[in-house]
C-alpha cells in the first residue's frame, strides 16, 4: 500500500496522520505537545513521523502545514511567531533529508482553504476564499483550483487588511486591521472597553470575559454581546466586499472558532457585503457558508498539498 | 503570413490592429470614434476589424479589450457603463459569427495588466499588480503568469478598495473607495473643496482646476497642488499594502494620467507601503514603477490575450 503523510504543526501541538493515498482513507493519527524540555520541535516532529512511518515502508510524500511565513518553493519558514527557533528552519530540506520522500510545506492557514476545497465546503468550487476567525484572522485563497501563493508564499493575509484606519492596534503592531477588530481578540478587547465605560450584562462576568464567554452569552440574548458579535461581522463583511472585488470568489468559508456564532455573525456579514459591494453580480450564486473540517483543516489541507500532482 | 488582430474599444474610441503572429510586429491600425450618428458602436467595430482584415486573410485570433464587466469564458459584456447599449452585449459570438477565427475578450484594465506583464514595465515577472490612475482607478492582477479573473471575470476591480470609510463618494455609489480619494477626479474634488474652503494658490485657475491642471502646478512647485497629489499617493499606498498582504506580488504596476507626476506621487506611495506593510518580507525586491505602455496598453493587453496558447 502506499501512504501519504500529513503534518499539522501548531505552536501547541503537532498532529502527524497516514493515509491511503489511494483511497484517502486515514490510518493512523498521533498528537504531541509542540515543545518539550530538552527537546527541538523539530526533532520531536521528525520522531513522530518516524513512529507513524507505515510498516510497508511505502510513502509516497509528505505535506506539512507550519504557522507563520513559509516559502512553498523552498519549504523554508522564515517568520514564525508561533514556534520559538523556527526563524529561518529549512523545514522542507530538513524532512526530506531524513526520509527521502517529496516533500511539501505551506503556510497552516493557506492549506486550511486548500482542505476546505479538496475535502470541505468548497468541494467543486474553483474560486474560494477561507477565513478563520479565531485568536487572530488567518486565511487562504483557491484561484481556477490553485492556492494564491503570491511570489514569496505571503499572499491572503487576510486578517491584516485594514478596515478601520486609525482604529485599535492589531496584534502585528499595525492599527486599524480586520483581525484587530473581528478576531476574538478584537471582540473580547470592545467588549472589555464597554464594560470599562460603565456597560452592563447580565451573563458577562468580570471585566475581561473572553470571546468564548461572549460567544455564548449572545447565544443566550445578552445585548452587549450579541452588539459586539454583530460588529465584528459589520468589519468581516466590509472585509469580504474588498476580497470580492479583488478576487471574485463563488464561495467565501468562515472557520474558526468565532464562525461558530452562527446567524448572529453571519447574518450582519451578508448585510455589510450587500451594503458593500458595487454591483450585485459580485454575490449572484456566492455562497457565504461555514467550514467543514473544523480542527482537522489544517491537516486535511497539509493531505491535499501531498496528494496534487501539481502543487505551486 | 499569419495575424493576429487587437481591438481596444473605449467609451470614445475603438482602436484595432493587425500584427503579424510570428514576429509581433505591427502591420497596420486605425482609430475611429465609438459613436457615429445612425450607426451602432458594434457594427462600427466590425467594420473597422473588416476594413484592416489582411489581404492575404489568414487571421489567427482576435483579442479584444472592452470597458465595464466582461465574463472572459462566455465574452459577454454584462455591465458597460461607457458605451451606451451594450449591457448583456455578446461580445465575442457577435465577433466570431462575423469573422470565422477566435475571439478573446477581456476587460480593457484586466488587459492592460496582461499588456505590461508580456510587453511592458512587468517582463519576466510572474506576479504583477497593475493599477491604472485616471479618470477613475482600474487596475489587473498577474498570477503565475496568468491573469486573475474570478469566477465570473469580476477581480481585480482595484480602484474599489475601501480607504476612508464614510470617505467621500465614488463614482460607483459607494463612500471611501481608492477611486473616490486618489483618481484624478478624487484629487480636482479635494482641491476644489479646499479652495472653497479658502486655501490659495498662486498657479490653480478657477474653482475647479483639472487634475492635468494640478500635476502641472505641482511639478512647478505649487504647494496646494503637491499636497494634493502627495494626499492621494498615501491613499494609493495604504492601498498597496493591503494589496501586498493579498497578493504578494513582485511587482507594482502604475499607469494612467495621475501616474505621471513622477516622484511628487510616488515617494508618498512608496513611503506609506513601508508604513503599512505587515512585515519588510513584503517590500523586499519588490518593484513599484511606472508603466511603460502608456495609451497602448489596452491594445497590447488584447495582442496577448489573442497570442497567449492558455487563455483563462
Amino acid at each position: 500500500m502506499e501512504a501519504l503523510i500529513a503534518c499539522d504543526i501548531g505552536g501547541t501541538q503537532i498532529r502527524v496522520a497516514t493515509f491511503n493515498a489511494a483511497s484517502g482513507e486515514i490510518i493512523q493519527q498521533k498528537r504531541i505537545p509542540t515543545q518539550a524540555p530538552g527537546e527541538k520541535a523539530v526533532d520531536r516532529l521528525l520522531g513522530l513521523i518516524a513512529e507513524l512511518w507505515p510498516a510497508d515502508g511505502h510513502v509516497r510524500a509528505i505535506g506539512a502545514a507550519a504557522p507563520g511565513f513559509v516559502n512553498p518553493e523552498s519549504g523554508v519558514i522564515f517568520f514564525s511567531p508561533n514556534i520559538p527557533g523556527w526563524d529561518g528552519m529549512p523545514l522542507r530540506a530538513t524532512i526530506e533529508d531524513r526520509f527521502s520522500v517529496p516533500v511539501f510545506v505551506g503556510n497552516d492557514a493557506n492549506l486550511a482553504a486548500l482542505g476546505e476545497w479538496r475535502f470541505g465546503a468548497g468541494r467543486g468550487f474553483h474560486h474560494v476564499l477561507y477565513l478563520t476567525i479565531s485568536t487572530g484572522i488567518g486565511g487562504g485563497v483557491v484561484i481556477n483550483d490553485r492556492l494564491l501563493q503570491g511570489a514569496r508564499g505571503l499572499a491572503a493575509e487576510v486578517g491584516h487588511i485594514t478596515v478601520e484606519p486609525n482604529g485599535p492596534l492589531c496584534g502585528c503592531g499595525k492599527r486599524g486591521h480586520l483581525e484587530a477588530v473581528a478576531s476574538g481578540t478584537g471582540i473580547a478587547n470592545y467588549v472589555a472597553e464597554k464594560l470599562a465605560a460603565g456597560a452592563t450584562s447580565p451573563l458577562l462576568k468580570g471585566s475581561h470575559p473572553s470571546a468564548r464567554e461572549i460567544s455564548a452569552a449572545a447565544s443566550q440574548g445578552d445585548l452587549l454581546a450579541i452588539e459586539a458579535i454583530h460588529r465584528a461581522g459589520t468589519y468581516i463583511g466590509h472585509a469580504l466586499a474588498d476580497f470580492l472585488h479583488m478576487l471574485n470568489p463563488s464561495i467565501v468559508i468562515l472557520g474558526g472558532g468565532v464562525s461558530h456564532s452562527g446567524e448572529l455573525l453571519f447574518a450582519p456579514i451578508r448585510a455589510a457585503v450587500e451594503e458593500r459591494v458595487i454591483s450585485t453580480e459580485y454575490t449572484r450564486d456566492l455562497q457565504i457558508v461555514p467550514a467543514q473540517l473544523g480542527d482537522e483543516s489544517g491537516l486535511m489541507g497539509a493531505l491535499a498539498l501531498a496528494k496534487m500532482d501539481d502543487h505551486i
